[in-house]
């Protein structure tokens, strides 16, 4: 089956939620998107601060709209900050290019939704998204340096 | 105590989706807000329409913005249609002037956050999210007409 | 001299505070802009919603944008709504059409600046600009019905 | 007690600005927001150019959105630009990665509001700002390099 459901979603979340506070990571914002960008789930920790979400939401927007995983934003970001900031521009004013936008990704490799997680630093944050998307079953798809 | 935590918020989403659930609804928006207007909690039904999301957090916006009900928002836009205009246009473009943002209040009567649920009739989205600020131990303000 | 300085756009927001409390109004949001739209001073009393100092902006900047007091704005937006529409979104979103944005005017009449609150009825709103505006020896102009 | 009240941002108000007075610093705009990143206070400084306060209210508002003061968004900037940028757009667009943005926290280290002041370099708009907070008795956090 290849559409994100509910269930699924919010299992992410609190997945995501139990890995960062086992590790005793700083508060995180923790965001599901379905394929269509619509979201989906959403917590945030006790203690984030103002804007948290938005960042978290901006790392999933950006990944699922150009289809890849926020580390490889990162690297484009290095390599053409100038298309970041254009692309940026284009789709709205929301793409966060640093590691922690998780493409979910099915069996068969389709994009069913992506999650974004924001708060502790890039790699933590990835960490429990990746966490999160396998707790449900699917396949993390957090984009190459 | 008198801010909201993220047990709390989350209490109130899956209250308020049963609610929606046991009395047949259609698939329901529901999005929590602490004091701030920071996203605290969020949970789409499957099955809700690609912006359904945005109308209910424009609910929730709507009734923080201006510390009433959306009810109370509804009875504005009726008496000054160019008021409530404005007003969207003010604070950056998301009021919903229609039944179903529902202010937390806590036992002092202070605001700590805000319901706002979009998908079913308004009063059918007003009543769920009494019932999810209720089932957290709060007070719902739902406005008046 | 024709110029607002900073001095005289504080008393504005104490005078009009102590106004307000002196009628135990609701709390309000005070704004004092300069006559290039500039803000100067500015106070929230406690209590006040998260975007009431937008809706005193938005009194204040409708009032200059169109050099008349915002009582003359609610008249436009009765009598022709589509040209307050219009105009809020030409002048960049922000003109609130009710009473409580009132112009700061020097003796010979020359406008130097303007006061917008909200918080109470929009009457009182206006009362407590005037008595602001009063107090720092200038004239108040509310605009007409 | 852990939320700001009027009186103490009104005192942060006019101990910066003495502050840069007794200095003879150049004209200042100073904000404060509260935790909500709503206006409290604010008063501009005679001579302060057209959009003084904008370049403040971004440095106040950068520091509450990602809760760091704008001294540690300045280092960001420096070593990731392209997240910088990328924040501004998905908070708004108002974000000033200078010093200037300094955090108010209270005896427990909770956030409850900020500080932002331009219109000198921004080592001296920063010093006027922890000069305002601790005033009102505060704990200023101005970020690090």
């Amino acid at each position: 089956m290849s559409e994100l459901n509910l269930e699924q979603a919010q299992t992410m979340v609190a997945a995501a939620l139990a890995h960062a506070r086992a590790n005793a990571m700083n508060p995180l914002a923790v965001c599901v998107l379905d394929a269509r960008g619509a979201l989906k789930a959403f917590a945030a920790e006790d203690g984030t601060s103002l804007n948290r979400a938005d960042i978290a939401r901006g790392k999933a927007n950006g990944a699922l709209a150009l289809g890849m995983g926020s580390r490889s934003l990162l690297k484009r970001a290095k390599d053409q900050p100038y298309f970041i900031s254009a692309a940026t521009a284009a789709i709205g004013g929301s793409l966060i290019p640093v590691p922690g936008g998780v493409l979910i990704r099915s069996g068969e490799g389709k994009i069913i939704g992506v999650v974004g997680i924001s708060g502790d630093t890039s790699d933590n944050d990835e960490a429990c998204a990746v966490a999160g998307i396998t707790a449900a079953g699917h396949l993390p798809d957090p984009g190459a340096d």
